[in-house]
């Protein structure tokens, strides 16, 4: 039987989700957390390798289990478990043909920037902290120039492992409160550091070092070096990974997404 | 010449405010951060003696100082001798009558609940997580009552040290968005504890343990046992603490308060 887990995370003290040979990664402390409540070892195979130091609100994973826990069940389980940074907020038991990083339709991300002199403690580990301000409408019309189908060959870090660079951004959108602001992209699918170059990218335009239109240049010449730099990783978030209806996911009217009961 | 400072903390590590044998406060961090970087040993006396794992997003503090460092660039000067969850946001001369305790006029406090079977990792180290729902509706009634001036005597875990009992309540509100729920109580003073025993008492109330009138109760008889328990500390947030104008401070049109320069 195959379970998809929801897992949040703080990714402050991670090498990221992947386990590696040098330092503690998301993947490690779930596998570790299944192995001590089931007693089996099973690989957990995570929708997004998110980075070292990368926040996950709704990361999902899949593994396989053959055994007498109720699917739903997998958060009480699991969590007493885990270290408080790692919590498991749902399960369920999906088809075996779905695969949690080759079968997700979509995926969003949420970049937290806070510019101001002196940032406050509560906002720091979830946010870049720039000291100074930033032109907010520049970086809005720099955004909406990433929405729809583009080759984003020129927002991937090197060494990426990706089919194709061609994806879709159904939504770019920056969200603004005083020195508080959220870059939120809604996506098809995302290239290595993709999110990340695209913030520090908004950012340079939002100083002024870069025009908006560096956006089209980038997209028409495939050319990462029209565009700025690799924003830090712990002001990003993973929020949410989706599966298309035909794996059992739905929409729902107040805009979160729920499973059908097969 | 006497100096205010902004400071806010995550509050998750430390034994609270003041300084204590056992443990670390923020007091200390920030005095030994004074003494690194001034060379001058100077004692530092806060607002509110926030207890441990309290946090503050505005937490207020005074000591007087005598040296070359002008009263506005202390932020500059001590967050890089502090902790990342240790923040100074602001700094600024006051008279020298002005005492950071004794002088406040207001302070503010927000405590959050998360209430959902199994909590994200991102709100867990700042909400009080309760596995069930809560109804809003009774706690918003019950939270009303508390404003105005009253003898909050019930309200106060033993062993405070107040010369009156007697606190004026200017709003007390409930706010709520799907699972999260905030407690937003802005008072001219608080009793030791005691917007901890209001956050306990509301979640008994908004899961039927207790009526919305046990609030009135309580004022009336001074009757700590007629109340809920007392919240966990990691909920609570110092969110804000004011003086009055007669101190140089002035609220602004923005909702913010800003200092009158003199």
């Amino acid at each position: 039987m195959r379970i998809l887990l929801d897992i949040s995370y703080i990714g402050t003290r991670f090498c990221g989700w992947q386990s590696q040979i040098n330092g503690l990664s998301v993947q490690q402390v779930l596998e570790e957390a299944l192995k001590k409540s089931t007693g089996q070892f099973m690989r957990i195979t995570g929708a997004s390798r998110t980075d070292a130091g990368v926040h996950a609100r709704c990361q999902r994973a899949h593994f396989d289990y053959a055994g007498p826990v109720p699917p739903d069940r997998f958060p009480f389980l699991l969590n007493p478990c885990l270290p408080p940074d790692v919590r498991v907020t749902g399960s369920r038991e999906v088809p075996e043909s779905l695969h949690a990083r080759f079968q997700a339709a979509g995926k969003a991300y949420t970049y937290r920037i806070v510019c101001c002199p002196h940032p406050n403690a509560l906002d720091l580990p979830f946010a870049w902290h720039l000291p100074y301000a930033l032109e907010y409408d520049r970086m809005r019309e720099a955004a909406a120039l990433l929405e729809g189908t583009h080759d984003f060959r020129a927002f991937a870090a090197s060494g990426f492992q990706s089919k194709t660079t061609v994806k879709t951004i159904y939504s770019s959108r920056i969200t603004a409160s005083d020195e508080h602001l959220q870059i939120r992209i809604n996506g098809s699918g995302f290239l290595y550091n993709m999110v990340r170059i695209i913030a520090g990218t908004l950012v340079y335009i939002g100083e002024g070092r870069l025009e908006p239109d560096c956006i089209s240049a980038a997209l028409a010449s495939g050319d990462r070096l029209v565009l700025g730099p690799t924003a830090p990783p712990h002001g990003l978030e993973l929020t949410r990974v989706m599966y298309a209806p035909e794996w059992g996911e739905w929409a729902r009217e107040d805009g979160g997404w729920t499973w059908k009961i097969s």
